[in-house]
């Protein structure tokens, strides 16, 4: 029963900090005039409301270059590079990567290591860990650390933010949350989300699909997952598991999964099914794949026949999405989008075929442009939500990194506890 | 971006009224107590509210039943029986359906006619006018018609509410609402729906999904189609398309669909797929599936395997909407639920075993509660969501019954035009 309610002086000037701080997140920098014309407010409320960020240590004002016009250029205002910053994580299947990440999408600093087979979540705590002191080297001093986002290959379910299954890591009912929590003290939230439910995100903001609300992202890696935005906002589920496409069945007596059935997506169109089929199977996945289609361009009629027999499995399973969810637009990110690279035309025409005659519309298909770090990406934007949607109360609760990165040396080997914890809620439409 | 805008006294009275009126739609009948503890209203302000619709000729109130305890009873407050009334129309396959329904959801009257094969656009109009005349016997004289609100088995485009395909009526590129509208007058709004993107929103109103805000509704009749509540929210995709199952492959090489490809979801469960397997063309559709349900129960060899088909194929359909959607709950609507009445609980556990082991929650299964109404009270609904989000503008500009009725003799034989109504839109979260 929302009713209106009189909003008091402070909280209108939150709310107009958080419009301000979330344009300039998500251009990265903007002139104080385009962020008057984006934002709709007046001159002097942008100047006062960019003082203010300036003041919490979030935003910085410079000249713009010359740039030889009439008139007196309007400052240019970016976050600052030594202001908060948010550790991103991407848990894939064969790697890890470990990123800083400062407002705006700026990836300060990155380390990845290759992950041996069935890795341990307590190993994923500890490499995170070690990660996190590794980039210490590369972040400005004074920079604070704000929340760790992480990103995972699995299911995250709504209420709780437990992986309930991450089925190609051998994970079931995972507390990561906690067991993060516990390394990096009671003081750093840490947020958790599915890899397609954050890279549709990312590419939303900063990649192919800005200005467009309705849309698919495919990630295709060694497990398929899928993330949806719908009108502009996350595509959850009931229990945050939406997307789940890799297991819809596309091909009945098809190649058995491991969830018991037979033709699952990912059994027709992840990495170890191009990899079968072209007679390989690449150790570091990535490297398999231009493997298989530098054997397809050598000739090699299986890599060839491999190629294209996922090229049109896709197809199928896009025709799936874009009946059921109809998004405008289907972003193909993962590994496998190497493969598409000059099969992009003939997957569009693949799919317009499949729906030529049925009711619906086939969405556009294209090749996310942040590549493997759209997940990344969107984990740090689980990170900056809480302080785009509350830019005075987060702020003013910050810590220094020294601080934290020096109560990163205990880690205990088990993780006791972690309730209390903000649960990872996917993006709200303000950031967008 | 949206800023906090000071409201003034006259919207705030009327987002209230708003909020009270929904409530008695919702509920259909309400002590004023059950609507002050419902709202968060005082009693006062409820009294003051009711006695406003009570003015404006949309709810009554009356003494409620002796009930034989202590303290004063509280008056009961309900919709008007002679007050607005929406025209809902179901356009099925086989049948056209025409109601009147009150506020509160309940159906005035009903008139009900077979449709031949083949039923054009302009037939449909002249039967809904025919239709409404009818009617109008049984609807008290002062009532007054607020809108039109039809339901299609066919793609209706988002933007501008015309009917892409509707392809079991060999319908293309159809602009109803115009040709209802040049029937109707320009003062009669007219809206229109997909029958599943409708059914949901009955079922939820209504029906077995209440208080469910992520639902999945499956119609499965001559077409197959669905619809999908979201957090609460109609999920209509980027062209107003999602939800057409119907076309998603789920049996490569199966039966021939007319969109072109084999094995879609519709050519293994629709109603025809039905009579083929069983050795049935049934003439009704509704009749035919008792038929097979008869013959099968008799021992028919024949019937039985092919209902049995028919579950296992939505099992595996209901799976895809599971790991795609996430939906808590999928009620399954139109003619073919008459199969699960006493096949219910094995479709669940076929549906349990196919998602068993993999990532995802299957959805919970039940039977729609309101049968083959639930698209025509949906249409009512796009009318009502009119009057619900603005009472005072609405109510205020009503005209009489008769007025309309009598604009009826004249069915123009071709609709010649009919922009500028308002388009269809999906019932509003407001409404639930």
């Amino acid at each position: 029963m929302a009713r209106p309610t009189p909003s008091g002086h402070q909280s209108i000037r939150s709310q107009n900090l958080c419009i301000v701080l979330s344009e300039i997140h998500r251009h990265g920098r903007l002139s104080r005039a385009e962020l008057t014309h984006n934002t709709g407010f007046n001159r002097s409320t942008i100047k006062v409301l960019v003082a203010q960020l300036e003041e919490m240590g979030l935003v910085s004002e410079y000249a713009p270059a010359a740039r030889g016009t009439a008139g007196r250029p309007s400052p240019i205002v970016g976050p600052r590079t030594d202001g908060p910053y948010a550790v991103a994580v991407d848990v894939a299947v064969s790697h890890l990567t470990v990123a800083a990440v400062a407002l705006g999408g700026r990836v300060l600093a990155r380390h990845s290591i290759d992950l041996a087979d069935l890795v341990a979540p307590q190993e994923i705590v500890a490499e995170v860990v070690a990660g996190v002191r590794v980039l210490a080297d590369s972040i400005p001093g004074q920079s604070w650390l704000i929340g760790v986002g992480v990103s995972v290959p699995g299911t995250v379910r709504r209420h709780d933010s437990r992986i309930l299954t991450a089925p190609n890591l051998h994970w079931a009912d995972v507390d990561l949350i906690a067991m993060l929590g516990a390394a990096f003290g009671a003081d750093i939230p840490i947020y958790l989300g599915n890899d397609a439910n954050l890279g549709v995100v990312a590419e939303h903001l900063r990649g192919v699909a800005r200005d467009v609300d309705d849309v698919a992202y495919l990630i295709a890696r060694v497990g398929v997952g899928a993330g949806f935005l719908v009108d502009g906002g996350p595509l959850l589920g009931a229990h945050g598991l939406a997307g789940e496409i890799g297991h819809i069945v596309v091909q009945p007596g098809g190649p058995l999964c491991y969830c018991g059935n037979q033709g699952c997506f990912e059994q027709v169109v992840g990495e170890r099914a191009l990899f079968a089929r072209a007679g390989r199977s690449g150790p570091t996945p990535a490297a398999g794949i231009e493997d298989v289609m530098r054997d397809a361009d050598g000739g090699n009629v299986f890599a060839q026949t491999a190629i294209d027999d996922v090229c049109q499995w896709l197809a199928v399973g896009l025709a799936s999405i874009s009946h059921l969810v109809n998004p405008q637009l289907i972003v193909i990110g993962g590994s496998l989008s190497l493969l598409l690279n000059e099969r992009q035309e003939r997957l569009q025409l693949s799919l317009d075929a499949l729906m030529a005659r049925a009711p619906g519309e086939p969405a556009r298909v294209c090749i996310g442009a942040l590549g493997e770090d759209a997940p990344l990406l969107g984990a740090a934007e689980l990170v900056f939500a809480g302080l785009l949607s509350d830019p005075l109360e987060t702020a003013s609760a910050h810590r220094s990194q020294t601080e934290v990165l020096g109560g990163l040396d205990a880690v205990p080997p088990q993780a006791p506890h972690g309730s209390g914890r903000r649960a990872a809620v996917g993006v709200a439409r303000r950031l967008q």
